[in-house]
Formats: C-alpha cells, sequence, structure tokens
C-alpha cells in the first residue's frame, strides 16, 4: 500500500470516528487510530479545510485549566439523501454529517399498482423536495436507498421484491435518474441496513457479531460476522426468514415453500393466531394484538407465546450457527419480542449448546422504525468515508 | 504498519504460496503478490537461506530456451506433527512442508473409559515415535490437533465432546505436555479444520465462501465466510448439527434437545431407518448401508432417501442463510451423500431463493478421511507462515 493510499483511509477513519462519535477529542482519536498527535492534527486540519469536520471547545467547559479541543462533523454544510421502501410506507430524509436526520417526509406506499415507474415517481418527488430545502451552502455527498427485498449488490437492482412480485427491476438506476441530482443511488436490503444500523449506532454498537431480524410481512435478517456484514458468494445471504422449522406441518410461505421461519411467525401468523379477521394487515394490526396483549386478552397471549415458540425456534438454530453476541428484534418483531420474549429464552436454553450460548444477550432495535433509514444514510455516507477529499472534489465539480 | 511488520508478513505470504502450491515460478509470486521482481527474489533469498523453500528447474526442462526457475518447499528438511482424534480413531502424522503426509500412525480409539489421561498417552507415544523416526537434520516447526467437539480458541481446551462426554478438559496443554518437544499445541474441531483443508487443498479451492458438512456419530460443520471461518462471539459458531429441523416429531438428539439435523441425519438415524440393529455402529457400519443401496437394497436405498432429505433441509436452510458457493459432504456424509443427493437437489429447487441458490456446487470432500488431518496439519503450520524466520530462531534455539 503506498504513502498516498494510507493517508485517504487514514482521512476517511478519522472523519468516520467523527460521523459516529459527534464529538471526539483528539487525544482519543490518537488512541484509537494507533497514530501520533501531529499526524492526527494534519487530519484534521485537510478535514477542517474541506469543510468536513471543525474543533471547538466542548460544552460546559470555560472554566479552570486548558480544556482539551473536540473535533465534530460539520452537520450543517454536509448531507445525503436516504430512502426507506418498506411494505407500507416511502420515507425520504435528509441526514446530516454526524447522523442526526434533520428533515424527513413519508408517503403511503399503496398496495397496488406499485410498479417501479410509481415508487420511483413518488421517492423521486420527496428526494427533490429535501434537497431544495436544504441551505443554500449544503452539499449533499451521496444518496443512499433501503429496499424490501433480495438487491444486487453494486448497481441496486432489485432481483425480488416479494411484496411486490418485482423481479429484476433496475430500482437504484431509475432513482438515481429521477433524481437529478447527478449522484448513483447505493441501494441495499432494509434488514442488511438495519444491522449495519444497529451495530453502528443502536443496540449493537462495537459488537463484531449479531444478528439482527426485521420483521414486516415477512422476516429478513442482517448477520454480521467479525464485524462484516455476511454476504455470501453473490450478496444473498442472510434470508433467515427462509429457513425451514416447520416443514411437515408448516403454513404456506409467499416464497413458494412452507414451514419457513416467516410463515410461522411474521405478520399473518399472528394475526392468524390471535384470531383476527383475514382483511386485516400491517403495523397497526400487529401492533393491536400486542397492545391486547398487555392488557390481558388472553387470546392476544396465546398467540403472541405460540408465534415465540416458533421464534425462539429460530433464534436458537442461529445462535448454533453463529454464536453471536447479540440478538436484535427489529420492524414488528419489536413490538412482538416481550411477550414472547419467555418463548424465546426457553428454546434458546433447550436447544443451544451451552458454550454457544454464554455470550448471547436478546436486545429490540434502539433505533426502532427509523433502524432501515439510518442504515440506507449510513450506506449513502459510504463513499464519502472512503475517500473524503476525492469525493468532495467530484461534488463540488 | 512499519517495515519490518510489512517484510514479515511479506516473507510469511510467499512461504504460504509455495507451501500450498507445491512449485511457484518467480514470476507468478510476483503477481499474486503485487511485488517486483527484485523484492521477490530478495524475499526468496531470505527463505532459502534459512533452509524452508529451494529454487530449482522445472521437471522436464533442460532443453532449448531458458527455463524460469520455480520455488519449491523444503520438504524433506521441515515439518509438523498433525493429530486428528476422531470418535473411532486417533491419527498422528509428520506432515511436511507442502503438505505431504510422509509418516502416519494409527490407533483404534477406545468407546470406554477413554479419559484425557488415556487418550494423551496414545497420542503423544504416536508423536513422540514419528518424531524420532524424522531424520536428523529435520525440523519440526508446529503442532496441530483436530478434535471431535467444542474447542476453546487459543489454547486447545475441549469445552464439551459430545462423544466422551468430556467437559472443560485441558487437551491441548496436556498433549503438549506429554510430546515433550517444546512446542505448543495448536487444537481445532475437527469440521472447522475439514472446512479449511478443503478450501486450501481440496474441493474448495480459492473459494470464499462455502459450507463444509462433516458426519460421524454426529454433524459437524465448518463455515468459510468470506475467506474466513466463522468463529462468532467466542469460537463456538459454525454448530450447524445442532439447527432444529424437526422440532415436534424429532429423533432424540445427544445433546438433550431433539429434531436437531444430527439427531436426523447421523449415523445412528441412517442405520435405524435401514432397520440395521442396535449394536452396529461407525463408518463400516454406514458404508455397508451405502453398498447395500449401490446394489439395489430397497431398504438401503430408502434409508438413504429418508435420510437425505432431512439432510436436503439443512443445506437448503445453509443456503438461504449463507449463499455459499459450494457445500461439501465430508467424513460420513461424503458416503452418504451420492445416495441422497437427489433428495438435497429437491430440497435447495424447493426451498432456497433463486437469487440465493444460483452459484451453489454440491461436492464431496476431496480429501476424504484425511480432511480432518490435513487441517490440523495446516493449523501446526499457520505459526511458520505468519511469522517464518521467527518461528526458526525460535525452534532452532
Amino acid at each position: 500500500m503506498g504513502q498516498e493510499e494510507i493517508r485517504r483511509r487514514n482521512v476517511g477513519t478519522l472523519l468516520r470516528h467523527v460521523h459516529l462519535g459527534g464529538s471526539v477529542s483528539r487525544t482519543a482519536l490518537s488512541e484509537r487510530m494507533s497514530l501520533n498527535r501531529s499526524t492526527i492534527m494534519a487530519l484534521i486540519a485537510e478535514l477542517t479545510a474541506a469543510g468536513l469536520v471543525r474543533e471547538e471547545l466542548p460544552p460546559g467547559t470555560g472554566r479552570a485549566g486548558r480544556p482539551s479541543l473536540v473535533v465534530r462533523p460539520e452537520a450543517s454544510r454536509v448531507y445525503v439523501l436516504a430512502f426507506d421502501v418498506a411494505v407500507d410506507r416511502l420515507v425520504a430524509a435528509r441526514v446530516a454529517l454526524g447522523g442526526g436526520i434533520v428533515d424527513r417526509r413519508e408517503a403511503v406506499r399503496p398496495r397496488a399498482g406499485a410498479d417501479l415507474e410509481r415508487v420511483v415517481e413518488v421517492l423521486a418527488r420527496l428526494g427533490r423536495g429535501l434537497h431544495r430545502a436544504a441551505p443554500r451552502d449544503a452539499i449533499c455527498v451521496g444518496v443512499g436507498a433501503s429496499y424490501c427485498g433480495m438487491i444486487r449488490p453494486g448497481d441496486g437492482m432489485v432481483r425480488f421484491g416479494p411484496d411486490m412480485g418485482w423481479v429484476d427491476q433496475a430500482f437504484g438506476a431509475e432513482l438515481g435518474r429521477r433524481l437529478e441530482i447527478g449522484l448513483p443511488v447505493r441501494v441495499g436490503n432494509e434488514a442488511h441496513l438495519g444491522a449495519l444500523a444497529e451495530q453502528q449506532r443502536g443496540a449493537g454498537v462495537g459488537l463484531r457479531n449479531l444478528i439482527y431480524l426485521h420483521g414486516d410481512v415477512g422476516v429478513g435478517g442482517g448477520i454480521i460476522v467479525g464485524g462484516k456484514l455476511l454476504d455470501g458468494e453473490s450478496g444473498y445471504g442472510c434470508e433467515l426468514g427462509h429457513m425451514v422449522v416447520n416443514p411437515y406441518d408448516g403454513r404456506p410461505c409467499g416464497c413458494g415453500s412452507h414451514g419457513c421461519l416467516e410463515a410461522e411467525v411474521g405478520e399473518r401468523a399472528l394475526l392468524d393466531a390471535a384470531g383476527r379477521p383475514a382483511e386485516l394487515f400491517g403495523r397497526d394490526a400487529v401492533r393491536t394484538v400486542v397492545d391486547d396483549a398487555d392488557r390481558g386478552d388472553p387470546a392476544a397471549q396465546a398467540a403472541l407465546e405460540h408465534v415465540g415458540d416458533w421464534l425462539g425456534i429460530g433464534v436458537a438454530n442461529l445462535c448454533n450457527l453463529f454464536n453471536p453476541g447479540m440478538v436484535i428484534f427489529g420492524g414488528t418483531l419489536r413490538e412482538m419480542y416481550p411477550g414472547a420474549a419467555a418463548q424465546v429464552r426457553a428454546r434458546i436454553a433447550a436447544n443451544v449448546l451451552p458454550v454457544a450460548r454464554e455470550r448471547v444477550r436478546l436486545r429490540v432495535s434502539a433505533l426502532g422504525d427509523d433502524a432501515t433509514l439510518v442504515g440506507a444514510a449510513e450506506l449513502g455516507f459510504s463513499d464519502l468515508l472512503a475517500d473524503p477529499l476525492g469525493v468532495l472534489a467530484r461534488t463540488a465539480s
């Protein structure tokens, strides 16, 4: 690796620490990056000159002693656009360097007739609106999108979008074209991005091995192994929702198989178990079952326990396979989990080898409904953090 | 990273290419390592002076033109001791730099009364015999052992050895003490080592994502994700044998649960399905069922198909989770697989999402019964390959 490449990486790493840490002292940066103080100061000077960070006194100082300056991201000047295409809604946000969501807009996602054209049109309108509303001197450095389907790495092609039956739709390219801001759109699967978001800013900060389960109509997964998202041979790993847990008596699954984890613990499984009418669906219907269970409704409690047992089988299998430090429940599973936790814990105790369960913690998503959006924003920042000065030069030109 | 560290890594990387490649030209080394010819020649000179490699004319040359020299490992001078503690046998081997098994000894593993002391005594006797039989000028640079249980990373403690009921037995330390050759014993789980061996020298050479299933009494797994063995938070991942596939009607498993993959496809499941008496067990009994099926025995064929369907469910789940480039069947599964392949392929077709199965190949182990032993030898070489000159200096002193 040449000097120039090392310098570029160091600039990116420092910006990442500031972006994720919010406010970091020179001393902390020096320790975390194992670089001496003068090298750190030179890197900070470069990023300051580029308008990406600034140094200031930490809040609450100004009294005795000489307080150390802290480095903060230039949040008001640098941002990305982030999009979240969920099964039931379309969200767009302007997210500042440092991770703050500074502006957001939502639209209901139509259940029917939502072809690529229509979805992209709505998203692009929201995105252009956010872009126009940004301060004049602010720079958009990237665009990230979360999609509830299987995404081809590299070009944002939706290989399979089960909710709308999309197959090989050029979502990323189309959204980029319609946004008309001259930036490529990075696209990721919603559960993958949720996992990364929880690891970077949520319940799993600092963990190198975690599993994120995202519930909506189905159940998606993002699995982080040794600090990296598991992608597999072509980017389509982590499909824990299609792990068959109930092969001979299983409910039919949208994938064509039956007894998949998502068929047993997804939205429909819970609503059916609770005896809710078939025309009810969506987040609100799930919340109603959870609320009823909290109020003591035995049918709703039994439904959560029934689904919780299947969820426990799935989570136990994942613990045996991945020996994770944490399992995080997101999406609608975040709301279902507390009423199903006893079943999940019992299955882990019964099915996971003792040494593999010693260190696992079970948590609900700390980012809640924003986990996928936050993940999309981080994807949008990824080019900048890989090469801050290069991206800035390209964006400004 | 300092100059000295870069140099040490380059020396190790070059030796690894020669060790795994057998015979590599300077040009190929230069290309694979992205280093110029003079740097490569300096590295070769260092390794040659240390007696780890030599340069020679490739075989069959000596005619027209100026043939390029090839670099070969000093196989007759440098070796490791490798041990394989399987459920039914104890194997020890002297394995030369370059990977050739130059001497091997076996003992039957007693089924009862095999406490740590007894097993280590037999292994140490085999190992000392191999060491004594080595040429006088040969150097032992490491010791590796494969064990059929869960191993604590770092110190070779057997956390759980299901076949003998071992819990927290200091296997690596004890074997090191009894060998009396002044080297630590690196210990790994047999299926983990089988996976690495298949990736380095077997069916999966060059693949970055593969799954190795190892059948004996149970079913172990080694899963390589992004080029690295999945270890998880504390080193106990990959336990695919305890993935529950048959939660409500499952056979009891040695782990205390039931319906685990290993309960449905392990040795006992096959023998029971084939109607073999309960007193039969082991590799030979499995081979008899496979042979009978090959000869057209309908009961044996049906048994393989029955087990194959469960195996298919397990493999399909793994494909959805890991999107592997290859699934490799080793141990007794190597023999069972051909008679069960149709069921496995049918389950993959039915249960794995199309994009996740596009690139998966199914193979039997290329290293056969030696996969775990070869993996143990590679573990033994790992210190040398990380720092060749340092290890040699320490070993010689």
